[in-house]
């Protein structure tokens, strides 16, 4: 019941704060036998690094990972593997005013009423985005157990600041265009214009939100466990860990209120002696069970509640009105960075029943 | 880690099947000392019940409750709670065919595949639309549960074949009119346009889908235990486990990805000496945790995969494309019954967290 | 979290009461396509019957098992398995008594204190040994689960009031003979004497303890899951689940204090080509993995509470002493109805690692 | 489903290896507001340490506690609280030979065949008593937490190679006299005799084993959740998760089987106002709750199996018998060191029954 802690295999717990000394994570049920040396998980955090001045926090953690137990030789072990980074670049003076006078948008206000003045207030403490890096750490182990099993996630930015990209890009251009622009955009023609709604929204000291694309590729038809470890339900729940996120659809999505039964089915066909649907409105999820199609995920992030706009907010000791403006670091976009945790999000959680269904096999190392 | 169950205080665990014997569902951890009778429960499985032959199944089940175990002259004991309707109205001929030709949008396909012949098929079997009699009944509980903390939680139909709702509406409309339409809306204006677009699809054969809306009122502060057991993520955790779902959000939900930060953010203010916001974009929710403001869910169902018009599907023996036209009694619009399922949903996930939370206090019996 | 759930994939969800109206059981994760009829339960409930006048309580229930989901076409579907049997020979009107004079040995003072005036005392409610039934249903489908793998689990009675069997007697003997008397020993000479001890406990208004061994043969190397769900760990912990349980060992079990590790030490030898031990003081647990010799484990039985003799207690009103003597229906000696319990609770615990370990395959059926 | 996890509300996870970097553990569930420092964890660390040449291992590690998170200016916030020891004193090389020719009585052979070459022999890996260290840091938290709720946890050897205390020893010698000598035995005459059994086995190369008492005084009536989570299931599924543990009883224990019900029964009286049991056969715990007598449990550890007696064993790769012996650093007997460990196992399960009883109280800082 430990609330730091998902997943029925491949269980994950969680641990750190923004400005405390590190943000950890423990993998248990990581199969032995498996590769994983340090660089398969430094690669993905590199991805969560923030990405330019223009659009991302000055905080600049060196975010080097070390890895603790539960791997020996390169090979896990079977045992519980420990991975963190510590945090360097710390400055928690700012966070003091909001002791007392809580940030809209931020959970400053529920977490002073929930854990009283114990609180570990200091960036945020364990609601920052942050914690994200303990996803990115324990999807960097999945990532690499899913290759083995020739599952492949991928993940873009489909919409920031009510730019969208339209129609989903090619799966080409999802693997190889996401790096190349700050906005983890999939077509550098609309990331552009998106990195000028950003740009703007700097400037006047605001902040856009956005959606994440997920997709996962080549997941054998029949994974998921109804009814209350569907994937879908699985899914959403580590999604909506996530700080920020406030809607997750699957294919078709919100859009299905608005299609006729005719419209929304997938039908089935045969291509090159396998079971296809013809359309994919399910995003590849029928009953809570993967149907073999590609799994599509989308994820609403709010705009970053830090901006240096003045807002009213309330003095909690004198319970009167006043007003805030924010300082410290933060994201004018989260979005882009996020794009790297929700692809890991994914990853765990197909690991946890890649290997609940008895997919993996152990294997002799080279 | 039974995928039939959920929870962390009020753990429910459900069985049963479409055409097996009963629909059941088993309550660990309902508190001593709780008044609760049969018709308790078996008031919130009449909202769930089909509503008329032009929207809903023509399968009459009486769903008459039995309470097995845990109540004693009346009143909660601490022990389990197993409750279980049986199931009489059954013809599982129809589904014979689906077993080797499976039906577009159904979970047939997948089914087959992962639990192979021995897949109970009757009727959806496990997959089925009636497996939410389990979380009504669960529900009942934990909605009475709620009412002695003085929590409320309303649903409502907000959006049908593409007729919205609009602005929602006053709460005293969700508890006046939800259930003096057949289409589980507070507006009965909006409710007779929808059932137009339902009339009109049965016609057709088709189907169509919609949005529920779900609000709790008088959460306490707090509540929710980030960050894999926060508010949000237990909300969507249950919501996805009912048949249909393809999209949740809160609050502002997907159009956050249209706001500012200056706009999304909620205010604070005081109003009669307690800390509120001006908006409500959060949906009663930051950080995962309960801010005191109304918690605002709405739910994207996919329209009834079931339609009479032909559909493309494959012969899994021959593997051959075939076409496939459905009969067997389904409902041409599933949305208005999940307003209670969602709203039996709801509360269980609220009444588990105020447990987590320490807010219940046992009483004497009158 | 629920406390009447135990297993990791192998699930179990315990309901009822003694005076209820049923006492049922859930399995959750029972592998589809699994050939399971209503008679495989009810071989198993038959041995745990109330054996002769002489030795158990006078309450005859039926208990004839009925399969309410999770079976179709007598295979299991991977479906949730719920069984129960009803309760009918009940008699109440006794246990008034204890709610304010709280019998000695039972947990009728603490179930007071717990569950204030809402417990369900009536015939040790939920704490009663009739709970086991439970155990029994799930432990039947276990059994034939292991069956197939070629797991064999067998219990019998040891020492009764004193009387002890000495040796360990042959498999043959444990096989054969447990059931040809009713002190469920494998020796029938020991069990005239434990008979004998036991008549004149009867006569006495008196009751007797004793112990019950359970040897699992065949359990392939490596099965468990250290540190906190290690094959030990799992079988003492469903083993205390049984009421008046108060001590478990495995192979030498307490006379390790008095070994040195050169006797102790199970040395190892090569047989029929397999690696074996010589002796098997580990009782084939060692680091909480199974280490292919017999599992072995005793545990030990209090005398049952319920004697006719008057005894101390108090009067939780009047907070006086008083004195209780206790009519009722009652066993003079437990032990030889926990000899097929002891046995269903390993079963259970071998099954959920069987599964876990990956040993299952399905299989088609005949 | 961690297997490396216990608990429901006060979680533990446990990671590290003898030989790998560090042993760790992650606390989730500790109450927000209670005062801790890295003393008050050093404090339990040291009375684990190797006690003297004549009886432990001559690996001497530091065990110097980091405190990662969870913990904000000497006081919990509510967070996971991450702590971990750094292994600096390793020496792998004597384990090299173990791969192929396992130690009889150690893990060796059954992981070997459970986790193939991956398996981290080096010093037991994670089947080394070195693991315990876990235990002891988490329960050094729980002991904190347990004494404002006024429950004392007592330990203490009674039994070592043969020699017995006898009558249980005063609750104040047991307070005051077990880390007086080398034994941690509360009698310092029975610890002399002891030592001497010790001192010869040594002497001998071979080991011996023991038994450890626990005792918790001052625990609250109804702790404890039936049926699969009550008092004596939990307590007894931690004490297994210590290595070399062979059984485990409560109270009378394995001698129940030789008393009669009336002999055994704890009758009732009352005392200041309160009521007791005038013996404590049932060692506190009726049902599966506490009855608000003392909790005694008696624990068995089998004597080390490291002994550098010759012994025999297997060539795994040539399958022949070979004999083997074992050089390393080793203790003559564990029971000394066992006897913290178990103390804080048993308050790590008082801990999360008293938290999941809704006993703690969150309280202002001084």
């Amino acid at each position: 019941m430990s609330s730091n802690s998902i997943g029925s295999f491949f269980v994950i717990t969680c641990f750190g704060e923004s400005h405390g000394s590190c943000v950890g994570v423990v993998i248990d049920g990581c199969p032995p036998g498996f590769k994983l040396t340090k660089e398969d998980v430094q690669k993905e955090l590199e991805k969560r690094k923030p990405i330019s001045d223009q659009i991302s926090t000055s905080r600049r953690e060196e975010d080097k990972v070390e890895v603790l137990s539960g791997v020996f030789n390169d090979y896990t072990t079977g045992a519980p593997i420990c991975m963190l980074v510590w945090n360097r670049e710390v400055d928690s003076k700012p966070y003091e005013e909001f002791k007392i006078k809580p940030r809209p948008g931020h959970a400053d206000y529920p977490a002073l009423i929930k854990y009283h003045k114990f609180n570990d207030y200091r960036g945020g403490g364990r609601f920052s985005g942050r914690m994200t890096v303990a996803l990115v750490m324990a999807g960097a182990v999945a990532i690499k157990l899913l290759e083995r099993i020739g599952i492949e996630v991928l993940a873009h930015t489909i919409e920031v600041g009510g730019v969208s990209v339209g129609n989903t890009p090619s799966m080409d251009m999802i693997r190889n265009q996401v790096y190349s622009n700050i906005m983890r955009c999939a077509d550098p023609k609309v990331a552009k214009m998106m990195e000028q709604v950003v740009s703007k929204s700097k400037v006047e000291g605001d902040s856009v939100g956005g959606i994440v694309e997920c997709i996962a590729l080549n997941v054998p038809v029949g994974i998921g466990e109804p009814i209350f470890n569907s994937l879908d339900v699985d899914l959403t729940r580590i999604i909506f860990s996530i700080p920020a996120v406030k809607g997750v659809e699957f294919g078709a999505g919100f859009n299905v209120s608005r299609l006729k039964g005719s419209e929304n089915n997938d039908q089935y066909a045969i291509r090159n002696e396998k079971v296809i649907t013809l359309t994919n409105n399910a995003g590849g999820i029928l009953g809570g069970l993967s149907n073999g199609m590609p799994i599509i995920i989308r994820t609403a992030f709010k705009p970053t509640p830090s901006i240096s706009k003045v807002q009213k907010t309330v003095d909690l000791k004198e319970m009167t009105p006043v007003s805030i403006k924010i300082k410290g670091r933060h994201d004018t976009c989260i979005v882009p960075r996020a794009v790297p945790v929700v692809r890991s999000a994914v990853a765990i959680v197909l690991a946890d029943h890649v290997l609940r269904a008895g997919l993996w096999k152990n294997e002799e190392p080279n």
